[in-house]
């Protein structure tokens, strides 16, 4: 690799390309950190992908079929925000560009969903972002299978590197897309070599292109500083009929003195060196200065889209009405109004025969109702589906020659489920809902953050959510999962009681536009609590009062999910024996605490003792209501270790959390 | 495969794998819920395994220098059970396999370390036992590099499944294995082509033994129901210099008329199928009823290694006293009496000649001072290691030239890397400890689980524990991470403030025989808070009075780490208008929890206001110390929300957390 030949051989392209260079090292030093050597690294490849194949419109960055550009490498963000001012996004201003990890700035130091446009997606935790993208190709496929090829037929580019390649995730990701032959879905590997502890081969002597084509992926080489090569590799990579890598060849921090290092990974600020670079980048204007040529070339290509866009416009606007609107529906994320009456005619069917359900069946006959009428819906489950109860007939599977199918079988694969999922979201146009057993959160952890840090309404639906899954034994026993989620930002966590509640908070995760929703599910089957019908959704309020003390109110007792049904056997006991004892379920401790003071009063007055059953660890917000919200005496019935291999009923009963016990440590509190 | 003719050619052998056959058929029909098929699948490979290659002596399972098994499948748990039965281990009774899956018994429904002799550890959430084995097969290589193939030369055999496979964290074992050629570890995948939602088709098309051999591992096959097959590739693999990866053909529910579906995969319970199962096995004996040639035939397999291991104990008899000393501790996780010296040593240093220094730093001239006394440590880091603070000058990297080497790079692979831990630690005579930024936690949780349901005493070194960070965002700022590791049964979680806390906080976690540890440490740099020498580790009694008031107390700041300092500077602040603060240092709530009442009130006694402060959220344990424990009023000063991409001490300032607002805190409580 020769500079000063490539200078000579593509001169304009050169200059293109050093401009994102040089801004990304100016950003890097005025912030005094960052990562200078992959946006120097990449610039040629992203200039070529820029200026001769993504379909954008910069002056219409949320246009619906506009082709997805994906930093996963994320830490190489200054790559992104020189693209975006440089081709002319509004919001990114060269002030921004300047302002570079600063408070405040759009400019953060991994790029952040949301903050500016352009932005599909948040990365910077490695392999989140090759896997986003492989839901949003799969939502491409899928909607160009709905609407046609006029209105949604896009592809999504990648730039991954080494280390979102080690990222076990990526795996599953790759597996995923090369199952589903996501075609129009080409990863960029950024193929430099270099980690932060040295050498790739210091870890890793895994042969890429061998590794992807073994999951049937089609895999292309280019020298990634030669724009000829570059586009010949995109191009034949578009034309692929499978997901496509292109490996790179790149040098990190092409042309400075750290150029092949691992020191040029991270933040070049030496003045000196960096004057070094930019002579041999022959870029002689100061820092921040882009030369207005240079500058209006780049933003002729960030406008090169715009015809193609008015063109989809048109074909958009000859939709009948009700498509157009249906359209925008599913962009919005809104619900289609007949929605809330299905849901009640499930409330009153449930109260009218009441059947003792497992939760998680529950959620299956919710799904039933939903399904139909919110068209925007996609299932799927970690080869669980028939556990997780989240197939329904009518949704058909997402297949290479069904595209249009709307239940997806992600294999046993819960992280890169979870990321494709936000992937799918983050499109738009759809809506995700995925299982697993609830303890495997611990699996998708990585991207459930992440959907609560995007705000993105993703919905995963965790059944077998406690040790009542009995036998199975503690690794698959949740007990601090429910914490875990709580203590998330951002986050709705529910935990219905019984096909009512489930009603409830299933309408509640899809009222949601910037909120993910974890739904606890039980395997083993539950009573029904609520008797009477009511048209309102009593879940909405976070919890309420389930059955009031008959007499002088002495006990609270404060449930969730399947150990509503013990409290409410246990009020019994303890009205036999003239204790007056209210039982409050507590289906979403984030929207509970989200009410009133003075509804949490009326529902959590002062005075009574209290009690919390929970099957999970009392670390999971319960102190909140057991020595906050005016409380006085109580205890907790739950656990405090990790489960054990048994029939449930056993569990239940070794681990003390029955309605006797429950009675037992009411009545030493009074 | 045509049961009859394999029968006919290999009758002693049918005889001994239909014995594991219908213990699982059995076992599990009596238990009403488990796993036949695999068992039934793989019991020829198991049987060949263990009557031809499997290093093992029923009558001492603890032996040093067996071979591992480990069977990553985990829901299989009846082979295991079976095999551990027939060849003998004394603790798993015909009785244990009857209670299969019930209250008490050694026989869970997934495989849990600790339970039974022959379990090398806990498996069931997939892919854990192939990342475990890497670990195993690494302490292997190291140890035999150390004491000298007389004393330590075994192999490691795994076998998994498709779901072990699909899971992205096997990846990222298999890249770290193909990176170290580890070749003494063998991986027999269960190639049977069914998953629970299935066939494997319907989610993964991946070739398999191309994916291995893309990360330089050597790859055979067989078919998994021919005994002479099975041993013609379990012989070749042995005689690889790589790690070797053996594709075996087989049928789930081999026989049975669910053979080769998804039903097989599960419990097989009707009576007629177990009754025809048997005719095919050609099978005449009742439930449980082994006869007692085969009983025999197996424990002569059992106690084929007894020769081998009684030279091997000569062997180790003929060591120096000395040696043989150091051999007994490494593997009884002792600590060199020499140790606490050093660590005194250290903290008397740090008060001699105070100055700031990040706690991660900090870590590091800990671990300088540990590594050379504490022989048995390795340490690591997911690609951070300049970042984490972990490699000290004399461990020297662990490479295939030098498998003395006690540094390992693990790449960017957090998840395989705190599954590795765990395998080095559970094979006995290391002590594991490795890092990456705590934000990560994300990605080796369903790992460190594992630590904390299996009592593994590995360390976990979590750098860049808050916003403190600063500029690379909030993608990776802990806020809720604390939350998630003090929500964990059995997990130490330490936040040490200065060099001296941090000096404590090792010594505790190295003393840990059962329970793992995670070191929460600051990127930013901290002043010394500890002014004062002693001999005493206070950190061990979780919290203590680090500064007390001046005058009447009337405030107590609670804080941990990073905090401690700002605690110390709200004091001053308190102290200077006259109103008498206390300042809790709080390095373990657990281990302060564990203190008893009458400690716990002499450092938080009742009376003053409180103000916990923590740069992460509340539900981080912090209701118990202000809710709870005699509180009156209080306030929390810490997160509630994610962080954002600018300078730490913006950052601190804009979130609030500052002395000033310490003060403003306590002022208004008051």
């Amino acid at each position: 690799m020769d500079i000063a030949s490539l200078q000579a051989q593509h001169p304009e392209h050169w200059r293109l390309a050093c401009a994102i260079r040089v801004l990304a090292l100016d950003a890097v030093a005025a912030a005094n950190s960052g990562h200078s050597g992959m946006p120097m690294g990449m610039a040629d490849v992203a200039t070529v992908l820029f200026q001769n194949h993504l379909k954008f419109d910069a002056a219409a960055p949320d246009w619906e079929d506009r082709d997805r550009f994906i930093l996963s490498a994320g830490h190489g963000s200054m790559l992104i925000y020189a693209l975006l001012h440089l081709t002319g996004y509004e919001d990114m201003t060269l002030e921004q560009i300047k302002n570079f990890r600063q408070w405040g700035a759009i400019t953060a130091g991994h790029p952040e969903y949301g903050h500016a446009k352009g932005l599909e997606t948040t990365t910077g935790p490695l392999g989140q972002g090759i896997a986003n993208a492989v839901g949003f190709a799969m939502a491409e496929e899928h909607l160009r299978a709905r609407w046609g090829a006029k209105i949604q037929d896009h592809h999504t580019y990648v730039i991954a590197g080494d280390g979102c390649l080690m990222e076990g995730v990526s795996q599953e990701a790759i597996g995923i897309a090369g199952r589903h032959q996501l075609s129009k879905l080409i990863v960029l590997w950024d193929d430099n070599g270099i980690t932060i502890d040295g050498k790739v081969e210091l870890s890793d002597i895994t042969d890429q292109r061998a590794r992807f084509a073994a999951s049937g992926w089609d895999v292309f080489d280019c020298d990634g500083h030669d724009p000829a090569d570059i586009d010949r590799a995109i191009t034949a990579a578009k034309a692929s009929k499978r997901p496509a890598m292109i490996a790179c060849k790149t040098h990190i921090a092409l042309g400075s003195s750290a150029q092949d290092t691992s020191k040029g990974h991270g933040a070049l600020t030496d003045a000196q060196l960096i004057a070094d670079t930019r002579a041999v980048y022959g870029w002689e204007h100061g820092p921040f200065v882009i030369p207005a040529d240079i500058k209006s070339a780049w933003e002729a290509i960030g406008s090169r889209g715009a015809e193609a866009r008015a063109a989809w416009q048109e074909r958009l606007s000859a939709l009948s009405a009700t498509k157009q609107a249906e359209f925008a529906r599913i962009f919005a994320r809104d619900l289609p109004a007949r929605l809330p009456a299905a849901i009640r005619k499930v409330k009153k069917t449930a109260v009218d025969a009441p059947k003792k359900m497992a939760s998680r069946a529950a959620s299956e006959v919710v799904l039933k109702a939903i399904n139909p009428i919110v068209s925007d819906t996609m299932g799927g489950s970690a080869d669980l589906t028939g556990s997780n109860n989240t197939k329904t007939d009518d949704l058909g599977m997402f297949e290479t020659d069904n595209r249009g199918g709307r239940y997806v079988y992600w294999g046993i694969r819960e992280h890169g489920m979870a990321s494709a999922m936000n992937g799918l979201a983050l499109h738009g146009g759809i809506r995700p809902y995925s299982g697993t057993f609830m303890a495997f959160t611990d699996y998708a952890r990585p991207a459930m953050r992440l959907s609560a840090l995007m705000g993105v309404p993703v919905v995963y639906v965790m059944t077998h959510d406690s040790i009542g899954l009995g036998e199975d034994g503690p690794t698959h026993q949740p007990v601090e999962h429910l914490a875990i989620s709580r203590a998330t930002p951002n986050t709705l966590v529910f935990r219905p009681a019984d096909l009512v509640e489930t009603a409830e908070v299933w309408e509640l995760a899809l009222q949601q536009k910037t909120t993910p929703s974890v739904i606890s599910l039980s395997r083993q089957g539950l009573a029904p609590v609520r008797g009477t019908h009511t048209s309102k959704n009593l879940s909405a309020q976070g919890g309420y009062v389930l059955a009031d003390a008959e007499g002088k109110r002495r006990v609270i007792l404060i449930a969730t999910g399947s150990e509503v049904e013990i409290a409410l056997k246990a009020r019994e006991l303890l009205q036999a024996e003239g204790i007056g004892t209210r039982v409050v379920s507590l289906p979403s401790m984030e929207l509970f605490n989200a009410q009133p003071e003075s509804y949490r009063k009326r529902v959590l007055p002062a005075g009574p003792v209290r009690v919390g059953i929970e099957a999970g660890v009392r670390a999971g917000g319960w102190d909140q209501y057991l020595l906050g919200e005016r409380a006085r005496k109580s205890a907790f019935v739950g656990m405090s270790s990790f489960g054990a291999s048994a029939p449930a009923e056993r569990l239940y009963e070794e681990f003390g959390i029955t309605a006797e016990n429950v009675v037992e440590q009411a009545k030493t509190l009074l």
